[in-house]
């Protein structure tokens, strides 16, 4: 049973005749954080640097270059460094492993599954993460669908911006982690 | 905490003593909706009117025709429109995105991990399933491991069946979205 | 709502003033089993054997060969079979269906997403797996992130383990499947 339930579930009990029904409502987070990731993607130039590469595509396109149609089709596979701010040369917390897939023609939106590993002094575990990412859109929401160590049979919401890109080679990654669900 | 939660636990507690513990106990959907989409693979041929493309294959394979062992190792993205009946030409409301993969050499199944980003009067937010679908088989449920926006935390089941195909270019699935978790 | 919480929401709502707030708490499974499964990779010449492809290399790399540096962007497609041993040859009871993705360049590590399709007097239904997976750790988490059938709404954590491999060609998973949330 999710610990944060224990006392929850008594206060909410002795206010359910006042508790709001609609959908509306507000939860707040058990636990929330803010973690970026830094993606630098394989251009055939940058091997020694780069995080990430393109291994599968539409036909006709290559796997140096995202595809043409907004990168319809292209699947990167990724390994990144997490860091606790925006610098990308700051010591990181973690690896945000697992893929993003281009899903559509007509606009930059992308398929996300992956996880951080998290190692370090303030966190041990793993998150992961399952969602259509809108890229274009300024904060979007994936879920969060399990978690191990530290973050034990956890639940709950992560909210994603690009904090920056440079081309098709770089972006960030700013990661506002909520759960809703503590055990 | 689960809004549902609030009035159920308390009449389940009074419930308690008499509560069937067995595992064929039958839940009520908190929520429950039925949703089309359609999938028109990429031949070669039908660029304008295709919503999904093949983007790996096994050795020997190419990517305009689904491989030889009922497509064994074919991975498929797709942006495919979502509508409220089976008829492709009602206004979408909004867009199945992911990827399939077929994954048996000797018969027909796949494994799915897709989002549907909803986006019409009566429906705002995401829905992300995952889950093994065994093709052939009338009607098979997969998972329903999160959401977002109107569907935040929900988690749930999803009963799919293939409603029409033609040939290998289009299918169209027709999804029974039940939520057993709502908040 | 959960099952499994009709009993223990009320011994946990007594016992509340005495719970030990930290996150160091054991909780228990409701239902805990132990499978193992077994892949054996195409590698060109196994073709009546091999239940899993490499369908997505970097650039450079081919199909029948896992990728130079620690097989980094390989995607690999399975269907494998399931045993309650470690004998390859064991009746199976399910198949392991998905993916595995080979995601870091300096060491061995993947990203999973697959389902136990279980078919046996013991058990009916699928369980959904994602996370990573630090494939040179002895024993190490991933999260159970939903199921049907026997497992309708289940979720949890498995403790995985390379039981024994072979080269490139075949591992054995050991597979600690522990569901901390039951229906």
């Amino acid at each position: 049973m999710r610990a944060s339930c224990i006392l929850l579930c008594f206060f909410m009990f002795l206010a359910v005749s006042s508790a709001y029904p609609g959908k509306k409502k507000q939860y707040k987070p058990c636990k929330e954080f803010v973690l970026y990731f830094h993606d630098i993607l394989y251009n055939g130039k940058n091997a020694a640097n780069a995080t990430s590469a393109i291994v599968a595509a539409p036909e006709g396109a290559n796997l140096t270059i995202l595809a043409g149609q907004n990168h319809f089709g292209n699947i990167i596979v990724f390994d990144d460094p997490i860091t606790l701010d925006n610098n990308l040369h700051s010591p990181p917390v973690g690896r945000a492993q697992g893929m993003y897939i281009y899903d559509t023609k007509n606009t930059f939106t992308s398929w996300l599954g992956f996880t951080f590993a998290l190692n370090s002094t303030q966190h041990q575990g793993t998150i992961s993460f399952i969602g259509a990412d809108p890229i274009l859109v300024k904060s979007r929401d994936i879920s969060v669908v399990g978690g191990t160590g530290d973050f034990f049979m956890h639940r709950g919401i992560a909210t994603i911006g690009t904090d920056a890109f440079e081309g098709d080679v770089y972006f960030r990654l700013h990661v506002d982690i909520k759960f809703y669900e503590c055990w």
